[in-house]
Parts: C-alpha cells; structure tokens; sequence
C-alpha cells in the first residue's frame, strides 16, 4: 500500500502479505482482500483455517519429494501405481501438471530444480539420493526424464543419463513435438524441427 | 482442481479455496498454494494469522460503512479531517483509491452499491440514512458525489441530487475529462466531449 489510511492495521498487513505472493501485486491483493472482508465467515476463515491446517501437516515426502499430507506420499504408497517406473521431474508443480494429464501411473522423483551455472545450482542441491537409493536397490525398471525443453533442462537430462547409464535401466525422457490443439504455423522453428525428427510411422 | 492426485487432501482444499478469490483461477492458485508450502512458517502461517486478525477485528464503521478495525472508523474519529464536507462513494475500494490519490481531507459515505435495474438495486438496498442524519442535524457543508461514471453511477448521482436537494448544502460532483497522464488521441468520445464542455480558463 502507498502509505495513507492502510499503511497500518490488519486490513493494510493483510493486503502486503497478499500482495507478495506470486502472480499478484497491491491491486488484485486490494482486490482480493476486499472480497475477503465482505464475508469473513464464509470466505476469510474456512481459508485460514485451510492455511493453518495445511502448513501444520503437508510436509515433504522423503521418497520422491511430493509435498503431502503423509511420508511417504500417497502416490508412493499406492499399491495400483507401478514403482518401479520413476518419473524424474523438476518440481511439485509439474508432478501435479502429469497428474492432472491422468495417464502416467508410475512414481515420481522430486530433484527441487535443474543443474543451472547462473542460478549456482549444482548436482549436490539436487534431490537425486532417493532415486540412486532404488537404483542400487534393484527396484526401478525404468527411468523417464520428464524435465522442461529448456538450456538448463537439457542440460540436467545430459547429466542425469550420464549418471544413471550405468545402473543398466532403461531411461526415457517425454516427446518433443506439436502441442494437442497448436497449429502448425504459429509453432517456434525449434518445435518444429524437433517434431520433424521425431516424425512416427502413421499407424 | 481438475480430479486426480489432489481432489482431496488438505493441499486440494486449499487450492479449492484460493481459486475462488476474484481474479485467480486453478493456475494461478495451484501456483500461490505451492509457493506457500514452499515456506510454511515464512509465509502461510503469517498469512493465516493476519486473515484470522482480521476477519475478527474488522467491522463495518456505522457512520460511513468503512471497514477498520473500529467503528467509527479512523477517518470518522479524525480530527484533522473535516468532518462537514461527505464525499458519497460506491465501495470500500473506492474510498480507498480515494484515500491513495492522499489530497481528499472530509469523510465519506460509502453507500454499497449504485442504482441498478438490471442487478434489482433500488434505494432502500444503499446505505444513506447515516448521510440524511447527519444533514438532519445540520452537520454537514458539503456532499461531494464520487461515482462511477456509467449509466448506473450517473442515474444514481441525479437521484442523489434529488433526494439531497432539500437539505439546502452544496452538491458537486467530481470533474470528467482527460486522465492524468492519458494520451488524447486513445481517449473515447464520451470522455473527450466531457472534457471539452467542462474547459477552464488558463489561470
């Protein structure tokens, strides 16, 4: 808030910690909170009290780095989920991207990031040891790398096939391609080119 | 949330809520949910705390239909301000806009909503009877009308003028015309014809 009459008090606090989180600034926090204050019962508490119960019990699953209610994560114990096939992805967001696609029925591995020299990430601030663990142990079938088609991502699978090549599973990682519903023409070259080379034998 | 992984769960609730706020959608709250699990005591419980503050200590002020954590409101029970000059506006929101622009120094009189045929608000849903109190007992100098300039706003200003015309006080209304910073050349006919009639003289 830009000083004045909400500068201080619970309406102004709340408007800064709103304002702060991602994708939002002072106007839809304004906004959002207004909303809020019109209806406290109905709207403000169910959704602190959601806050306060959610920051009490979702924690880390120390298996493949899902952030749930339980460790391990449900999808960890799932008995109908294949586990031995594990889906390396960066974060908790694009697991629950490959959830809601609702084709993928193995396990994940969280790495929390990929190998970037600019953001000074390294191997060692990746969530790697859950799945050496599996490895050694003989439980995984197969490995697919599901990172983004970025520089840093391609980089990460270069390092992750070099370091998981000698396990003796099979690694994959997802298709590049022509998006579901993208037209051709609207396509970066670099998609295209890839799709190309990737072209399939009509069934 | 579209099913699967986080239909239910404390993290799919939370999502659940965060979505219905004006202006978020499932993207937009997955990714502020995700970012509040990342730091739960930085960032969620804080937030929880100050929504819960609020929704406890923030009331309507019952004479101008402010929100604070009093009532009367701080602007009501100011003494710097001049407490015989009311500025009638729409909302909360706009009071507060008012309030950043930080030049305005009398009360208001939020009334809650304008007259609208189509949304079935008549008179009696907007809050004025604190206003004619006041009128009644000769407190007040000056009503300044701040609504929006739509057809709504504008039928509410000319049934204002009407209903507080008895009173003998000055009614005046804010300026129309070009916004601070706004190029003439984008601006819409209506706005550049109010601004033309409503020239001054270069002092």
């Amino acid at each position: 808030m830009a000083g004045g009459v909400l500068a201080n008090g619970e309406i102004g606090r709340l408007i800064g910690l709103v304002s702060r989180l991602p994708g939002l600034g002072p106007r839809s926090a304004r906004r959002i909170v207004l909303a809020l204050l019109r209806d406290p019962k109905g709207r403000m508490v169910p959704l602190a009290r959601a806050m306060q119960e959610a920051a009490a019990s979702v924690r880390t699953c120390s298996r493949c780095g899902n952030l749930d209610g339980k460790d391990p994560c449900h999808i960890c114990m799932d008995p109908s989920r294949q586990q031995d096939v594990v889906c390396v992805v960066e974060s908790v967001a694009d697991l629950w991207a490959l959830e809601r696609a609702g084709t993928y029925h193995g396990v994940y591995m969280v790495l929390g990031g990929v190998l970037s020299a600019l953001s000074g990430v390294g191997p060692d601030d990746l969530n790697l040891r859950p799945l050496l663990t599996r490895l050694d142990e003989g439980s995984v079938r197969e490995v697919i790398l599901a990172l983004s088609a970025t520089v840093d991502g391609a980089t990460t699978m270069h390092w992750l096939q070099e370091r998981l090549g000698g396990y003796g599973v099979s690694i994959t990682r997802v298709a590049q391609g022509v998006p579901v519903g993208g037209a051709l023409e609207v396509l970066d070259d670099g998609t295209l080119a890839a799709a190309l080379s990737a072209r399939r034998p009509v069934v």
